[in-house]
């Protein structure tokens, strides 16, 4: 009696013909009393098992219900169903754990289709549902080629702090970790608190980058990547926001921004083609699902490629690379511009794209990836490599359809006293920041990075809408629950 | 003029003889006018630049100072000199980042040794060091290793949530994540804390596990893991505590304890098999570190093995499973129990043993890594599954030479009526853990974990001694600088 996994035991298909096994997994459906779909979580597809319901006593098939977990001896034979190569014709059935219909009616567990917000009320238990588990099987494959990817070419990973004492990460406001009894906070003589009695001995808060321990960490030992949880503390309640999200962040010494922007398209397009290759299963049940969603749509909101069109369109193409100038340049010309559609109209260079810019140039002008570069060192970050032009800085934004932003990255100021000056100029505190620039002080080197935000990674290949549904459990405001 | 990593060059060695390479990286000793010892950070060993000092103008020859950052043209040459096969003869230098010898006195980046404290607190520029960045290459290879583990076995990688509304995790004290202004915060006309007004809308922590969603996960997609931060609030200011630290539990459904006991010892073994395969400069380099530490070290606290003998003894035994109830009898007769010398003397079972007794069992018993199971319910989590004694429940511990536990798990509870007792028993809100107790009503299955702490093994791979030393910016007490 072999015991194996659904996804295994369906792999290997007809050869396992006659073989004696063991599965197990939950219900997912159970027809004429005869037929069983099992799914174990091992893959989207289920194995069916078929029973002669003259050789199982009564009580045993009334417990057969949906949700109902059990384990299965029985013989592999040919199945002659469509759908499926073979099935389990079973001997023996064990109940590990009945499911009562009357209160499985209640959870998302019953045979019915669910919205995908009263899937999230059930976080807890959409792991079960063939949407999610989907979703999560492509958020594994996706993970782990990412650290394929950067183990292949040689990076090394490295675990920046989640709990940081800086001020100056600068990507977003900050949620502030303590060990304070907070109806009792001790204050000092002239009535401010006193962080010298928490935990820590000072102010701390929850991470919104390890940018900057990362430059550090890959000035020591050249190429390097974090990948780790990062937080905002602000009130975004969008279909793109996440209060707590997992974030991607390389950074590489003696990289410029040229070869930056080419590791980034590379390893975009790895990523992407890994989970093709892993996830077949799983892809072509959500392209189903993108393209019955795509159907409810009207026809100005449907877009022109299916999911899986768009995955195979992004790896087959050399992504766009612009600078920030000529972008300026066709969308003051652009129709929407001219005829006045843009929300904020684009007057002149300096502007701040917004996300109706980036995806008319992504999903109607080029019609491909973009990468935008050299943006205006005012709407940029303090740490950004200053152009000989002394405006603009080498920042690189990579924008894909229907996502906007999914990646940002500059070539970092390696040069001391121009990083000094940008301290000062963004009015930040230069003792807040002694340690970094340190790394400037004894063998500076010329060197990028970037970021990527899980998730939105996650949404592009899964064709989702909404991010609370590609991260288990989601923490976004007025919800941390389970 | 091909670009190469000191790593790569080294490793094709003389198969480049007479190519013109172009190599980076900084300069760790420039001796004679004549050889520069360059790493860039990709292994542990240093790539020999060979230069005629005829050839280049005296104020370059003055700015190669240790510390400093070079781009260099050459020639590949076979090396005369020992311990290399290969060197570059230099025919141009540019100069990236040019490092003062005063200011590097200054730092521990001058060429001396320097102790562990002394780096800890320059942790930003430590990765440039020989012990540091070792540490951190081989942290890199278990953390890959954990992934492609898992990944091969067909687990899927779950984040489990860092920010938690849950009080019922029940591992140890909790940090508080708030978004109020600590200077002003709400409360409600009872003069409680008005936590509706959070961010959350409720009172949340910083996890200190995340098994309790890892179980829900696998609840539907069968075999899972989380790999990520987690956190404890507790002052202890030990060599072994971290407040905050990295996790791996792995969480699988239909497993019961002795196929996790199985899991976890193959687990262990492809890891440190892995690291030892992939690491192997590194890993002599702190081979040879923990033999000059031991030979300071007075007679009765050296070890029998050396750093590397170590690991191979781990990888070459079975190890041995105990269950609670006979190590306490091992422990009741054992010499140091009979002479007084436990500081927790062992009367009877019950007892909770301490970091002497589990030494005790792996370092002079056995001498070996030892598995003990079925502990006492009492001194035990909520959550594990009671045996049919009434007394014990299916836990593990593995235990490690001069780590001791390494890893913690358990057979979970699946019964709902048994599981419900035990909540009450422990006085924990079963409203908390609403979600948790669906997880057992609509089908349950058995199954079982475990967690590792990152640290624990990182220590254990690279004979360190302290684990502040094998993170790169430790969280502790009164510390979080960087």
């Amino acid at each position: 009696m072999n015991l194996y996994s659904i996804k295994e035991l369906l792999k290997k298909g007809t050869q396992c013909l006659n073989e004696k096994v063991t599965v197990q997994g939950w219900i997912r459906s159970f027809r004429s009393n005869q037929f069983i779909a099992l799914n174990d979580g091992s893959g989207q597809k289920n194995l069916q098992i078929v029973l002669d319901y003259n050789n199982f006593n009564t009580d045993l098939l009334k417990q057969l219900t949906n949700a109902t977990s059990i384990k299965v001896n029985g013989v592999v034979a040919e199945s002659k169903g469509a759908g499926q190569e073979i099935e389990v014709i079973a001997e023996e059935i064990e109940i590990y754990g009945y499911a009562n219909p009357e209160e499985v009616q209640e959870t998302i567990l019953q045979p019915k289709k669910h919205s995908l917000e009263k899937l999230r009320e059930q976080a807890h238990l959409r792991f079960r549902t063939n949407t999610f588990s989907a979703i999560m099987r492509v958020r594994n494959a996706l993970s782990f080629a990412i650290h394929k990817y950067f183990n292949e070419n040689n990076f090394c990973y490295i675990n920046t702090p989640i709990i940081t004492g800086s001020d100056a990460e600068g990507a977003g406001e900050m949620f502030t970790v303590t060990n304070f009894n907070l109806n009792n906070i001790p204050k000092s003589d002239n009535g401010d608190i006193d962080f010298t009695k928490d935990f820590f001995s000072k102010k701390t808060s929850l991470t919104v980058s390890g940018q900057l321990e990362g430059e550090a960490a890959a000035m020591g030992l050249g190429k390097i990547y974090t990948f780790g949880p990062t937080f905002r503390a602000e009130n975004s309640n969008t279909t793109r926001h996440l209060a707590e999200f997992w974030m991607v962040e390389p950074e590489i010494a003696f990289y410029d921004l040229d070869k930056t922007m080419w590791l980034a398209e590379d390893f975009l397009k790895y990523c992407i083609k890994y989970a093709i290759d892993h996830c077949k299963d799983d892809l072509v049940f959500l392209n189903q699902r993108f393209e019955d969603e795509q159907k409810q749509k009207p026809k100005e909101e449907k877009t022109e490629h299916n999911l899986l069109e768009k995955l195979d369109f992004v790896l087959n193409n050399s992504f766009v690379k612009l600078s920030y100038s000529k972008a300026i340049e066709i969308l003051k010309k652009s129709k929407p511009n001219q005829k006045g559609k843009f929300k904020y109209p684009i007057e002149k260079w300096g502007a701040d794209l917004q996300s109706e810019h980036e995806r008319y140039l992504v999903e109607k002008h080029f019609k491909s990836p973009v990468i935008l570069y050299d943006y205006p060192a005012k709407i940029k970050a303090f740490y950004m490599r200053l152009n000989e032009d002394g405006k603009t800085v080498r920042a690189m934004d990579v924008l894909f359809p229907g996502i906007g932003e999914i990646i940002g990255g500059s070539q970092r100021e390696e040069r001391l006293d121009i990083l000094k000056n940008k301290i000062e100029d963004f009015n930040i505190d230069e003792k807040e920041l002694w340690w970094y620039l340190d790394t400037r002080k004894y063998g500076t080197v010329p060197h990028s990075g970037f970021g990527l935000g899980l998730e939105r990674l996650v949404l592009f290949v899964t064709g989702m809408g909404n991010i609370r549904d590609v991260i288990p459990f989601p923490r976004t405001p007025n919800n941390a629950e389970f």
